[in-house]
């Protein structure tokens, strides 16, 4: 039983806010009727069913109409709540198995119409980069840089953008996670730009780091290794390599430059349906990469009080090493 | 054990992304690393305690060492598989109780300083309007008109929008949740605008319909009709009205023009830290109105492949009866 929302749409299809598939022999996709005729124009492989009260125990019914013997149900997804709900109203002999990841599993991998989306979402944000440089000037606020972007992003056609935007200037630029806040961009130093778009429900995610004015040259010393450890990370990636090798292969590269320290999160993360997906690029995990993924690869350094720095593309996982989805250059930029 | 944020932030103040309370005799916030600083300037009234590992497995932790007997866990919010490991880490002779909807109860009540944030941020959106309507125009496309306002509201403070934009136009009225598409607006006919932006952590929540063009008489007939029953709503609100009688009271107004089978949703809802909170005002709610709660009315007719029309409000309920929050005109407009 398929709760998830972007797991039911992966499945078959159906975008909308409430609905539950029902992943048997013969597969049953339960909504109410404010989803009737949405649903009935999207979903493909299951049968709609509309359901009076609740999805779910309108599910619990056709599970144990179908004879049932065991229904395995999202279990990071559905509340206990709706477990005890669903275990009343299931009838008595069919079992409930708690099961975690396994669409995410399948998810992990996207076929050619996924990464056609997914170039799609890239592109589109990509296209907004040049334009958005425009707006970072020294005195202006970084949610009114966020907001043009936005409004740039929700033009070109963007459902909306698939995380909070980050515009972390100045200080500001060391916070890992600086979203967007009433700061203004100071005269002189870095601003890290973190964004990305949903399109046709893909996501896209990526980060530049300027530099507002001249920079002086310890902070192209730091851009300069970090771009290194990111494009180390890239090399790393081919089918048969595993995330932790592609996360090592950043660290190692920081450490040569004694920057390993400030690098504190992990390399990357799957992108598609959801921000952030399988497989996760982080120290100890030794997923092995396959084609058809779709990952980040974002290295970041983060010094205390003084400047942060981080470079994020995003690459598809083929048969003969990777591809870079992300056409946009990650030369320095000094802004004047 | 709280593990909802919008009810982590209402009882201690915190609004970062990780973060469990445990509400115990001695409180403790549990969060990670990244919120250490957050957490040491926000959180009153709990001891705070950075993770090394999970919060959650920490809060087990804790509730062992704090020699508990019972946790409640918040069982609306909380999956199966954090119930689970929870479980797991528990020391023996903890029992856990699925709780639903305490914390909630609390928050139907606003106090002073909330009531002051909720108007605040009914304020910046009603400001949003007359701009807004300077942006529709024959063959605008709704997403258009959406990032338009989008990009207002941030201009002007808005940490985000508290749903997603709904502009629906022409026969798109007649969608119940018509959200920004790619349609274009039409040359005459309604055009539903429901939105909401969020400010300090609070949301506001309005909706009008305008008319493009001048309208034929049936159409502002039914704008009439519509009103009334919006207004037959309000006037029912006082401490110690049910939910029930208020949403009946709109039907009734409908009944008597015969549209009462177009109103096909509930008549409002509780907003505050969440878009949609208690109460509910549905058939068949009976909670009973008390001074302090935040509501909607918002009662629309949805006339299949024609129109529809919905009319939104934010009101307080009061000692002697209600506060209408929303200073926006319902009078009918007809935009040239």
């Amino acid at each position: 039983m398929v709760t998830y929302l972007p797991n039911v749409r992966y499945l078959c299809g159906f975008s909308g806010s409430a609905g539950v598939l029902l992943a048997a022999q013969r597969p049953v996709f339960i909504t109410d009727g404010r989803y009737a005729e949405q649903a009935a124009a999207q979903v493909v492989g299951a049968r709609v069913a509309i359901a009076k009260g609740s999805a779910l125990a309108a599910a619990a019914a056709a599970s144990t109409k179908l004879g049932l013997k065991r229904v395995a149900v999202e279990s990071e997804h559905l509340t206990v709540a709706q477990l005890d709900a669903f275990e009343q109203a299931l009838g008595k002999g069919v079992k409930v198995i708690r099961l975690a990841g396994a669409v995410e599993k399948l998810r992990a991998l996207k076929d050619a119409d996924e990464i056609e989306l997914v170039r799609a979402a890239v592109e589109l944000s990509s296209r907004l980069f040049r334009p958005l440089l425009k707006t970072l000037r020294p005195g202006v606020a970084e949610l009114a840089i966020a907001a043009r972007l936005e409004y740039m992003a929700r033009k070109a056609g963007a459902e909306r953008m698939s995380f909070e935007t980050i515009v972390a200037s100045g200080e500001r630029s060391a916070l890992p996670h600086g979203v967007a806040s009433s700061a203004k961009l100071p005269s002189v130093g870095f601003v890290v730009l973190d964004y990305g778009v949903v399109l046709a429900g893909y996501c896209s995610d990526m980060t530049r780091t300027v530099h507002l004015a001249k920079a002086p040259s310890e902070s192209r010393g730091l851009y300069a290794a970090l771009l290194e450890a990111q494009l180390a990370a890239i090399s790393a990636i081919r089918p048969g390599a595993t995330t932790g090798e592609v996360d090592r292969a950043a660290r190692l590269e920081l450490k040569r430059a004694r920057l390993d320290r400030f690098f504190t999160h992990s390399t990357g993360h799957g992108v598609g349906l959801d921000i952030h997906e399988l497989p996760k690029l982080a120290a100890g995990d030794e997923t092995v990469l396959q084609p058809g993924m779709v990952i980040t690869i974002e290295p970041g350094i983060y010094l205390p009080g003084r400047c942060g720095i981080r470079i994020e593309d995003m690459l598809l996982v083929t048969e003969s090493g990777y591809e870079l989805l992300t056409p946009v250059s990650k030369g320095f930029i000094e802004l004047n």
